[in-house]
């Protein structure tokens, strides 16, 4: 999808240093890039990438277009305009409506006639697809699940059943969605199956990554609002809600019954335990368990950094030491007291 | 699977404070309830949900009948009366006996009369499935697997070669079972890749979670006794033991030939090193991780909670300079000793 | 593939103590082997194992043959000679040329006639499949794909676009390789999503466990090279470079952009921010985080073992207060210098 940059130019709102002739194939980073990429500057570690850059054009701040050997877009968020910039040169591909002859598809499902479904899909009972859906080879999706105008289910995505997503959302491979959640009650003679009757609703503009998992809920939905960002490998258990455009990362994972707010972010196997309320813009750092209710937003973390293992050992070994420390002080406090009494 | 109070009160043994002759078709939570719902009340943290519930009825502990507005059904463990009240009210649907025409199932399998195989299934050589057993579109069994009768393989769920599994199991969408354990010698030219000869083996009554995997045995078997509960992505490594009525929560693993007792429970991110022996009724925390042999029952933790970022890093340089601080009072110990002399 | 003792020895280059006619049909545990079963000793925990061994042949190093009742074949490092005899003795199935009736396979794909492609896979447009590789049943390969000689593709497995695998690399049941990595620039309105155009590159000889995610690079592609090990349910985000013959447990994760040497091992659930690199040959253990470069070899750490929960939070509760202990310690200095003073 070949551009001008005076037509990338007029299109995202950017001033334009060179040439709007240019013609832009294809985006690449500043070390690769050559004639007919564009490239963006976003991160001063990259400055002398960004003065040897063989790119015909570069998004980046005003400040910085002196560093620039190529045209420049300027714009005040360069990553932004990158984002948008991409999109438009290299865009999804082609939806191709129609049914794969190998796809199996449940007579009463109800499937816009604008839709793709490919080879190998399982289409159950009261499923209904909308226009401009992909749903990509191996995909399964189970009894009265809705898939939204535009979203796309790559392959083996499985949707269980009663998932309901909204629309221009992306679910990548692998990921489950609608599982039973991990419902179990103790008896004498061991565990009994909670029954999970909820669905899960997804809203409009979700991405949710490879090989995640979302549980249905007990009884009601799990809920995702809409603009989230899951990660691969994030658990999302039964009845977990998750406030729109918030943001985990990978191996990420929030217990049941918890409600996460709005524009949150959980950086990379971070943990939310159950049954807990975090309140909206809250940043939770790496490999951080989030044990009681955040009411407040902010950066909150927990996770030692790791160190050379003799340096930690000692660490460690002190650690348990800090009782005997602590009765030591108490004892010394104590002898001072005296000699001052 | 509408049934009356009054059915439901003397199917499960509970005393009826209330009309028999009201019809419960479903069950709901206290807040979402209305007529022809049931709930549950099993936690004092929605007493207020309790007093204001439209349900037709609750279950409950006797003490709690006077905060119900509604018919109740005591119950001395109204959690678990729910879910064996919940199973006769949504049992999972019907197993509908017979083969889908896009299966592909090797000539040497013996797949029971009474067995659902959907669409798109694949079924290697010298598989059997059991009567009542329903294998879900998308799954492949590979070479030599057993499924026991009335189990329940969901879809893209994945045996991959000789797994055994009991009778009424539920093995949730895109789990692996029977991949190979992560077996590497150690040459000066990399891996040599230690092959992985055994199987798994799992008992009845199990249940393990969307996309968890559970890996063959290097020699003899992976085995997960009976009634062992695995929640989604939790990772059991080759020759591990998981004692019956074991519970594993998301994103916990337990690495190779480690044998964990009966009626443990892991909570979510808990990791078990390898070959260890942890004991019957072992409790282990969220996010923590355990390095050697338990003997004693008990709950064992490791981990901090989060917290705000700026005091958690006061807290880890305190930490990093504990050293220093154990010697300044051992200093002020000797100073303290030569006073005293 | 039974073979005769005397075989093994010269094909291994082992010395031989015993009957070179002796037949071994299989591997096993020193525990449960018996006759025409080799079994292997190289920790010493199994010493009494060893000793009522009824397995027909035993590997181990010269100075234990004392302690085998059976024949022996000897080796400097028994691990590593039992994994190439494991292998001899059980190779992988043969590849059985040919493509399934129920694969798709789009016509513009170019398929090695010696390759095997199982049922219900498939195949997207430019794909290429090399001469030996295998295509276990379920598995979807996107477009531009490239499979090299004699690689295996296990069920479920999706390479989703723009992957090239080397030969002789075998990729575990559900993973999934080249889905997108997490891009997202922020906007007033929510995340933009960051188109993600680069590919996944995977050397030759590599592994790859199951259900583990290895996401396209933003622009440029992922990289892993040849001879890495990756176990179950692990997350290469975009951009990541993995040196030849490092090793990752499962569970861990490796956040984008991020360079992992040569030669490193992760163990289970550790996990490595973005943007840093990791010299070769570091170690790091468990469920421990590294959050800045690393640039010399060794071991590192940063988690805490488990203990039974009332000790840790004791430990807990004095790491709390460890700022006020400090303070104590200052009070006491400044007394003791007033005295000295």
């Amino acid at each position: 999808m070949a551009r001008s940059l005076g037509e990338l130019a007029v299109r995202f709102g950017c001033e334009l240093i060179g040439d709007p002739a240019v013609i832009i194939e294809r985006v690449a980073t500043l070390a690769n890039a050559g004639p007919g990429h564009l490239s963006f500057f976003a991160n001063r570690a990259y400055r002398n990438e960004l003065r040897a850059t063989k790119a015909s054009a570069v998004i980046l701040c005003p400040g910085d277009a002196g560093d620039c050997p190529a045209n420049t877009l300027l714009a005040d968020d360069p990553y932004l305009v990158y984002a948008r910039v991409a999109a438009e040169l290299h865009p999804d591909p082609d939806v191709r409506p129609g049914i794969h002859p190998s796809a199996v598809v449940d007579e009463t499902a109800c499937l816009a006639a604008g839709a793709e479904i490919c080879a190998n899909v399982t289409i159950a009972a009261d499923v209904r697809i909308g226009n401009g859906a992909y749903i990509a080879p191996g995909v399964v999706i189970g009894p009265r699940c809705q898939v939204g105008d535009g979203t796309r289910l790559l392959p083996n995505v499985t949707l269980v059943q009663d998932v309901v997503i909204g629309r221009r959302c992306i679910i990548h491979s692998g990921a489950v969605i609608g599982s039973d959640g991990f419902g179990n009650a103790r008896s004498k003679s061991g565990w009994v199956k909670v029954p999970q009757v909820g669905g899960v609703s997804i809203g409009d503009d979700v991405e949710i990554g490879a090989n995640s998992t979302i549980d249905r809920g007990a009884i009601d939905d799990t809920v995702i609002e809409e603009g989230v960002r899951i990660d691969n490998l994030v658990q999302i258990a039964h009845n977990v809600k998750i406030g729109a455009h918030t943001a985990m990362a990978a191996l990420s994972g929030v217990s049941g019954s918890t409600v996460i707010g709005k524009r949150c972010m959980l950086a990379g196997q971070a943990g939310i335990v159950g049954h807990i309320n975090i309140c909206d813009d809250v940043i939770v750092g790496g490999a951080t368990m989030i044990s009681k209710d955040i009411t407040a937003p902010g950066f909150y973390t927990g996770s030692f950094p790791g160190e050379p293992d003799r340096d930690w050992k000692r660490k460690v070994a002190r650690f348990r030491k800090l009782e005997e420390l602590s009765r030591r002080v108490t004892d010394l406090e104590k002898r001072q007291k005296d000699q001052d009494d």
